[in-house]
């Protein structure tokens, strides 16, 4: 099943274990590698051009993991999961980062479901999600299983 | 052991199981919540504070958690990481969202060797942490094991 887009109340019940979904497309500059790994991950092969050509193990800089797990959460939100009923992230388990993310890069997300677990005496969902980032190339640039509260529908 | 903070060649041989580190802290500001938010996560509860006050599960606004991923991560590479020979990170498993960062939450890191696993014909090691941020009153907020490759010591 394809929840459709046009659909604005997704609640818990609403997911099935094996939905999938595509979240679309971003693409990766080496501005931004530079500007968000300056904040939170000043690594020389995150912000320095030069150096990472040079001293680096891939060439030229590439993304933070923790920029493309952020591209991952955006194109998510921004397909799909802002229309949902969220109540909390939980966590992520496990994360992997399969192939850099370089200056020029299309990644593209996908989503499947993996698991429901209702908690009736809450009226909420633990919901877990298989998600990966590929890119132009077809390469796996990260996976990850991520878990989140949902509420279920009003009954 | 701990790591002199004035030591810059340090490389996996120097890592050893339980050393353990303070990261330092970081002030989490509403401003910073929503600015990161808008572009990487943007849910009601991490970008409006209104909304976040009466439909959210928190009274107001909480940080996204990749921003709080990227506080930990911040924390790391300019208390520590930035002196070491990393050659990149290879994945998270698991991470845990143990309880929402908050404006004016101080988060505090700290990070503990967990496993060095040495691979000579490649001149590197896979070298796992674990790492947690907790709060001014002492509730952690993030739990995660973190893996990287780093140098070996050049013979």
């Amino acid at each position: 099943m394809q929840t459709s887009s046009t659909e604005l109340d997704v609640y818990a019940d609403d997911m099935r274990v094996g939905d999938a979904w595509n979240l679309g497309s971003y693409q990766v500059t080496e501005e931004e590698i530079i500007a968000f790994a300056t904040h939170w991950d000043p690594q020389f092969f995150h912000v320095d051009p030069e150096r990472a050509a040079t001293e680096g193990y891939f060439g030229g800089v590439i993304a933070s993991g923790v920029q493309t797990l952020a591209i991952y959460q955006r194109l998510s939100v921004t397909s799909r999961i802002g229309r949902w009923h969220v109540i909390a992230g939980a966590g992520i388990q496990p994360l992997r980062f399969r192939r850099p993310a370089r200056p020029g890069d299309t990644l593209t997300g996908r989503t499947v479901v993996e698991e429901v677990r209702f908690e009736p005496d809450r009226n909420r969902a633990f919901v877990t999600y298989a998600g990966e980032l590929v890119n132009q190339d077809d390469e796996r640039a990260l996976t990850l299983t991520m878990s989140a509260y949902l509420k279920s529908r009003p009954s």
